[in-house]
This record gives structure tokens, C-alpha cells and sequence, in this order.
């Protein structure tokens, strides 16, 4: 399954077009994108029968450039940093250094096709893998990771490096979030889908950055 | 104004009472205490109104231990960290540093009265001014800063320092943000509270930290 924010509305992405949930569910899903994480199972399992048994409803194309981020307003955003060793090298930690958590935080989410306004010159850029969290997890098993795990989706880490290092110690947090430092999207995919699926982060005037995620099954 | 949350629902509080303001107001606010900040401005005329005109319903009497953090479910956490230059020496940055901005995770967040599993031997604690910000303050003048504000309130910002400096580099906001290291209240004061108003926070077996806070007129 894939699902997006289009316009504000949680719309499920089939082929090239969007089906509207709030609509195709007679109204027992809501349309905030936001909203459905709070009934993840319940949405799952409809979206799921949807494909399976009932017959789906007709969707409507849509342009790329009306999508917003497929979670817009996440409740806390965990941004793991120097987490292998080649990243480590390159940022001067040493090989074995811990990974950083800090966050960017939730205003600078924006869609995957924005412009952004560079606050100066030292604007640089990371491609990361999204992990949307459907419902509390605190000291999960390994094993059952997956489990709490919503769906992926790709995005941009930008970072402002003249203000990240002007303090005696680095900081990441505010540096990294200015308004639209953090597109995501274009849609979030369930980890059911089908091995090989792709999405495809593009910079414009940068180049192109494809990234390949690993389905659950094959994890 | 005073307002709290107490059970999970919106209070204001008067005296040593606290009026329910879903009942109070006939429906017009809802219940949630962290829904009322998207109709702030509303919800704080609807309340001076109560002061001044109407006969205030009468209060109920609660007690402490059923408070919960005056703002539940804040969108971002800005903490600021090495802002004054007593600070900055104690924590070994150089007395010029640039304050740092991290986050406290809006997960850690509890009421004013909490028990807190210790997650190790090296849990640092730290009185702390929070701000309750009412709406989007992007780029605002000085002299208009308070009219973002919807209250301030009393925090504890709880750290577990071996996490925090594990890494090459120290990290604040993973370290900060274990169940319950983020207690925050009472209640919320409104910046038009008369001066004077004293917020008292407690650590039990630690001291008692009594914090003032001079409102808007006076500042």
C-alpha cells in the first residue's frame, strides 16, 4: 500500500492516480493525513480489503507538485547521524563514535516537490530513509520492530553548516530546520510491498538520488 | 489566568479550585487541554469574560497529583541551553558561547507531580522557565514576542548525563528525554497574571526551587 497527502487529504496512491480515503470510506477514515495514524490497524486492514475483495474505487490522477508530506505533523521526529563509518569519517567522529539522535524539528516538514529558501551559503544536503512509527514504542524487541512500523518513505536532511557549528560544541537540531529543510515523500509504502519498489529523491540542479528499501519480508 | 490539566481535561483554575471549561463554556471549547491552543485567542477572551462579566461557575477543589502537563502534546520543543554565562562556565563552554538548541523529546513530558525510574546513577536535574507558544512565530520582532505567548509555566529538565556524553561529540535531547524527565506545572499563567505570581517547583529529597516570573507589563 501506498499512501499520500494530497492537498491535505490522505489519498491512497494506486498506478498513477489517488484514490480519496475519506470518500472511498464513506467517511470512517478521516481526511487528515495526520489522523489515520491514530487507527493504524483499523486503516490497514480496510486498505487492505479494499485491494483484496471489494471492487476499488475509480482514482483520479494527480500532480506531484500537489503532494504534501505524507505524515505532516509527526508527534516527534528522531534523526539518527553518524550511523556507519564511512558518514563517521567524513563528519571527523571517530570510526567507533556512538550515533547521534537529535531531531528536526516537525515545522520544517514540507512535501516532496518545494522550493526552498537557502538562509546562506553553506546549505548542504543528505538523502535518509524515513521511518514512519504508527504507535508507542519504547523498549521494543528487536524481533518485533517491524511490527510498529507504519510505513517508509525518503527524504531530505538539509542542514544550514555556518550555524550548526558556530557554538562551542556542533548542534544539529535548529540548524537543520528551517522552513521546508525536511521534504518527505512523495508517498509513504507499507513494508508489505512488493520487493524491488523504488522511490526516487531528486534535487534539482544537484542530481539524482535513487534509493531502493528492503521490504519486511526479506529483512 | 490560570489554566491546567487536570484528568486530561482543560481547567481553569481558581483559587484553590478548578472550573472544567468544556462544562463551564456549554461545549464552545473542547475538553482536550492541547486543542484549545488552536483557538487561543477565542479561548482567552471567553475566559476574561468569565472573570469580569458572567458569575464564574463554581470550582470544584482537586488535588495536585492529578495534574498533567498543562501542554500535553506541544508540536516542537525549543530548549535552550547555555544561555547565561554562570551556566556556560559550569558546563565548560567558553563564557561567549552560542546558546545551543536542542529538544526534549515531547514523549518525556509529565505533570508537576510524577514518579521517575532512574535510568541510571548520573541523573542531573535542572529547573527551567517554560514558554507555552500559542501560534506560528517565524521571524517576529522583539517587541511583538509576547503576543505569541499563551503562558509560562514551571519545567524540570531531568538528563542522564553518561548517555548524554557517551558519544565524540555530546548529544542533549535522547539523553533528556526518558519516561517522565520532562515535568512541567502546575498550571499554565497567562503573562497577564498581577506581578508577583510565584510558580514553586519541588524535588522531593532534593530541595525546594522557588522560580518568579515577572509578566508582560513589567517586562
Amino acid at each position: 500500500m501506498r499512501i499520500a497527502n494530497l492537498k491535505g487529504r490522505l489519498v491512497l496512491v494506486e498506478d498513477d492516480t489517488a484514490v480519496d480515503v475519506a470518500e472511498a470510506s464513506g467517511g470512517r477514515f478521516p481526511a487528515d493525513p495526520q489522523a489515520v495514524f491514530a487507527e493504524w490497524d483499523a486503516f490497514r486492514d480496510w486498505a487492505a480489503s479494499q485491494d483484496a475483495a471489494s471492487p476499488t474505487p475509480a482514482g483520479t490522477p494527480f500532480a506531484v507538485e500537489d503532494l504534501g508530506p505524507p505524515v505532516p505533523r509527526p508527534s516527534q521526529v528522531f534523526a539518527i547521524g553518524i550511523n556507519y563509518a564511512e558518514h563517521a569519517r567524513e563528519a571527523g567522529y571517530p570510526p567507533d563514535s556512538a550515533p547521534v539522535t537529535f531531531t528536526k524539528f516537525p515545522s520544517c516538514l514540507a512535501g516532496p516537490d518545494c522550493e526552498v529558501e537557502l538562509p546562506s551559503g553553506t546549505v548542504d544536503w543528505e538523502v535518509e530513509a524515513v521511518v514512519a512509527i504508527s504507535r508507542e514504542a519504547w523498549r521494543v524487541r528487536r524481533e518485533d520492530a517491524w511490527d510498529r512500523v507504519a510505513g517508509l518513505t525518503v527524504g531530505q536532511d538539509l542542514s544550514e553548516r555556518t550555524s550548526q557549528l558556530a557554538g562551542a560544541k556542533p548542534q544539529f537540531s535548529l540548524a537543520k530546520s528551517f522552513t521546508n529543510f525536511g521534504p518527505t515523500g512523495p508517498w509513504l509504502v507499507t513494508p508489505d510491498i512488493r520487493p524491488g519498489e523504488v522511490l526516487v529523491s531528486e534535487l534539482e540542479g544537484v542530481g539524482r538520488i535513487t534509493q531502493r528499501f528492503v521490504p519486511a519480508a526479506d529483512a
